[in-house]
C-alpha cells in the first residue's frame, strides 16, 4: 500500500510518497512559491533521480498537478498508475480541543478544521485548500486521513493547559495551551521506548524537539502531561527567530515605546527575535556557530541562552513528572548538532545524568543513546520522523474501511 | 541608633521605626489615599497604642508631617525628640542595572532613580517624591539610604536576565528581566543560612516568596543567578491578580480580538488575572480555600495552576542550580498556608524531598524546617522582614560617615 504524505502550507506544498510494505519513502518533493508570478517544483525519488523546475502554480490544485506527473513521469516518476496511490495523509496544525486521533476526511472534518482557523489562521485555512486540491487532482474516491500537530498533547490536564488570563476568555476563544510537533513527539517517544526495550507505559521521559521551530514535551505512561509551545508554536523556549515565553510586559512595554499593532509585534516575536534577534548574525544555528568559534559574544549569548533555557524546560518537566527516566533529543539540532547536546546535558548530574561524550562526538541524523550505561537517565538521540507517523496512522484508519 | 524606614506608594505610604539596638520595631504605620479628597492615617506602636484618623493629605510632604507628628505625640509617640532618628531607609523598586547595592541618597542618586522612572513608572516617581518629603519634614541633615528591589539579582547572568526580543531593545530600552522581592529573597537566604548552621557560600537555595505578588529565585553561593519576575512585577508565575510569564501570542490575540491597548493589556494582565482571573472569585487566597473547600471547581483549578506552576519554577531552578540544598518559603502564603506549601512539596520525591506533614501543619508565620531529618533537600518557613533588611543597610551606610 502506497500512501502519499501532504504536508500544505499558504505558499507550499511538501509531499512524500510512502510505501508502507516496508515503510520506505519512494519519493519527495516539495512545490514553492505558490500563487506568486513564478514558482518552484522539486521532486526526488529514493534512488536519486531529480526534477527542478520553475513553473507557474497558480493554486494548491496546479501544484498537485505537477506532484501528480512527476509522480507518474517516465524519467523521476515512482507509479505507473494514479490507482496506486491508495491514501493521502495530510498534517494539520491546529486541531484544537476537537481532534484527539488522526481521523478520516468527510465534510464535517473540514468543517472542524475551518472552525478552528481563528487559533491558526495561515495553517488552516492553507490545509483546508490542501485537502480540496487533492480531491480535485486524486479524487474523491481516494480517502484522505488528517494528523493533527496538537492530538497527541490532548492528553494534558487542565492545570498545565489554562494560562492564568481571566477564564472568559478560555471560555470566548478557547485561549489554552494546545502544543503542536505532536507527531514528532509522539513517533520519538515511542520508538525511544523501543530502543530501551520497555513498555512506554512504564517509562517518564522527556523529548526535545530543537529546530528552527523547538518545543519539548514530558510524556509520563505514554500520555503528555505538559509541552512547551502554546496557544500557537511561539511559546516555550527561544528558537531560530521566535522568542518563546515572555514577561506579558515585555510584551505591551515595546508596543508602546514602537507603536506597534498586534500584528507587527506578532510578526517581531515570530520572525526577528530568538536566534536571530540576540546574534543579529542568522537563525541558522551553523552561522551562529561560526561566530560562536570566531569570539563574537552575541553568537555566544545566543547559545548560552539557548542552551540555559531548554535545561531548565528540562528541570521543570522532569519536576511535572516527579522524575524522568530518559531525555531524547530530535528534529533539526537535536539530531545533528553534538555540541549542544553536550552543552544541554553538562551540569545535570543533579538528575544523575552520565552523558557519554564520546558517544555524542559528530552524531548526526542516527538513533543512539549518548549516555553512560550506569547513567541514572539515559539521553537518546531519534531522528523523527513525521511522516511515517502520518502514513502509519492513514494506513491504520483505511485499512478498516 | 533609632531608623526609620519608608515605602513610599503614589497614594500611600507604609513606614516603620526600628531601634537598631535591639531589632525591635518600635511604631509602624500607613498613609493612604494621598492627594485624594479624604485620606486616612493609621500608626501603631509595638507595645500596642495605636491611632487612626481620617484626613487629608494633600502630598506626600503632608504625610510625613502626619508620621511626624504622631512618632512625638504624647500619647502615641515612641520617641521624644525627631533628632532621635538617626537615619531614613527608603524602599526602592527599580534599581536597574544602575545600582546593584544599598546607597546614600544625594542629588545624583536621585537622578538615577528618576532615569530608571520609564522602567517602573508609578513605583520610581512615587519614591522620590517620597525621598525629596522626607528631607522637606526631616530635614536634609538626616542622612536618607536608598535599598532596591532589584539589587540582590544583580548578579544574574546575561544568560538569564535576556528576552530573546532583538537586542536593540536592550539596548535602546534596557528591556531585561531585574527581578523584584530582593530584599526579601536576601534576608531569607541569609536566615536560612544561619538556621542551617552552614555558611550561604556553601549553599545552593530557592526562595519561594509567595504573597499577593510572588517570586521565586535561586541562590548559589549566595548570589542570585535566576529569578521569576522580568522587565516588571508582572512576570514569573501566576499571582493574586497577575498572569506570570505568557505565550506572547495570548497577548497579541487578546489585545487583537479585544481590541485593547497596550495600557488596557497591562491593567488586565496585572489586576484581573492570576487566581482571580480563573476562580472568578477574588485574588485573595483565603476565599479561594474556602470556595475550593466547598467544591467550586474553578477555585480548584486556580490552586491547581499555582501548585503547580511554582512545582515546575522549582524544577527549573534546581537544573539551573545543578541540585538544592534548601527550598524556603516566605510571605503571606509562603508563611501561613500549609496545605499550599503541602502541596507543592508532594510530588518532589525525585530531589530526594522528605516532607514533614507534621512539622508543618498549622504553622503561621514562624521559622521552623518542615522536612525530615533525612531529606536530601531541607525545607523551612523563614518569615520574611524586608523593614529589617532596609534598617540593617541604611545602619551599616550611617555608620561609615
Amino acid at each position: 500500500m502506497k500512501i502519499l504524505v501532504i504536508n500544505a502550507g499558504s505558499s507550499s506544498l511538501k509531499y512524500q510518497l510512502i510505501d508502507m510494505d516496508n515503510e520506505q519513502m519512494l519519493a519527495k518533493g516539495n512545490c514553492e512559491k505558490i500563487g506568486l508570478e513564478m514558482g518552484i517544483f522539486g521532486h526526488k525519488t529514493a534512488d536519486g533521480r531529480e526534477k527542478k523546475i520553475e513553473i507557474r502554480m497558480a493554486n494548491h490544485t496546479e501544484a498537485f498537478e505537477q506532484v501528480k506527473n512527476a509522480l507518474l513521469d517516465s524519467e523521476v516518476g515512482v507509479i505507473k498508475d494514479l490507482s496506486e496511490v491508495a491514501a493521502i495523509g495530510h498534517r494539520i496544525v491546529q486541531g484544537g480541543a476537537l481532534f484527539s486521533e488522526s481521523v478520516l476526511v468527510d465534510e464535517k472534518v473540514i468543517e472542524g478544521i475551518e472552525s478552528l482557523i481563528p487559533l491558526a489562521p495561515l495553517h488552516n485555512s492553507a490545509h483546508v485548500q490542501g485537502i480540496r486540491a487533492c480531491m480535485n487532482v486524486f479524487g474523491k474516491e481516494v480517502p484522505e486521513v488528517v494528523v493533527f500537530d496538537t492530538a497527541f498533547h490532548s492528553t494534558m490536564p487542565q492545570k498545565a493547559y489554562m494560562f492564568a488570563v481571566p477564564y472568559e476568555y478560555y471560555e470566548k476563544y478557547k485561549i489554552r495551551r494546545y502544543g503542536f510537533h505532536g507527531t514528532s513527539h509522539r513517533y520519538v517517544s515511542h520508538r525511544v521506548a523501543e530502543l530501551m526495550g520497555k513498555d512506554i507505559k512504564d517509562l517518564k521521559l522527556i523529548t526535545c524537539h530543537i529546530g528552527n521551530g523547538s518545543s519539548i514535551t514530558a510524556i509520563k505512561n505514554g500520555k503528555v502531561i505538559d509541552t512547551s509551545m502554546g496557544l500557537t508554536p511561539l511559546d516555550g523556549f527561544m528558537m531560530g527567530t521566535r522568542t518563546g515565553t515572555l514577561d506579558p510586559s515585555v510584551v505591551t512595554f515595546i508596543a508602546e515605546k514602537e507603536n506597534l499593532t498586534p500584528a507587527q509585534l506578532s510578526d517581531l516575536f515570530n520572525k526577528k527575535s530568538g536566534l536571530l534577534g540576540i546574534s543579529g548574525i542568522s537563525s541558522d544555528d551553523r552561522d551562529i556557530c561560526k561566530a560562536e568559534d570566531e569570539g563574537d559574544e552575541r553568537a555566544h549569548l545566543a547559545h548560552e541562552m539557548l542552551v540555559y533555557q531548554i535545561q531548565k524546560f528540562i528541570g521543570s518537566y522532569v519536576a511535572a513528572l516527579n522524575g524522568v527516566d530518559a531525555i531524547v533529543f530530535t528534529a533539526g539540532l537535536g539530531e545533528n548538532q553534538d555540541t549542544l547536546r553536550e552543552r544541554i546535558c553538562t551540569n545535570m548530574e543533579y538528575l544523575g545524568i552520565k552523558f557519554d561524550h564520546e558517544a555524542n562526538k559528530g552524531v548526526r541524523g542516527k538513533e543512539k543513546k549518548i549516555s553512560a550505561p550506569d547513567s541514572k537517565v539515559a539521553v537518546y538521540i531519534v531522528p523523527t520522523n513525521e511522516e511515517l507517523v502520518i502514513a502509519r496512522d492513514t494506513k491504520a484508519i483505511v485499512e478498516k474501511l
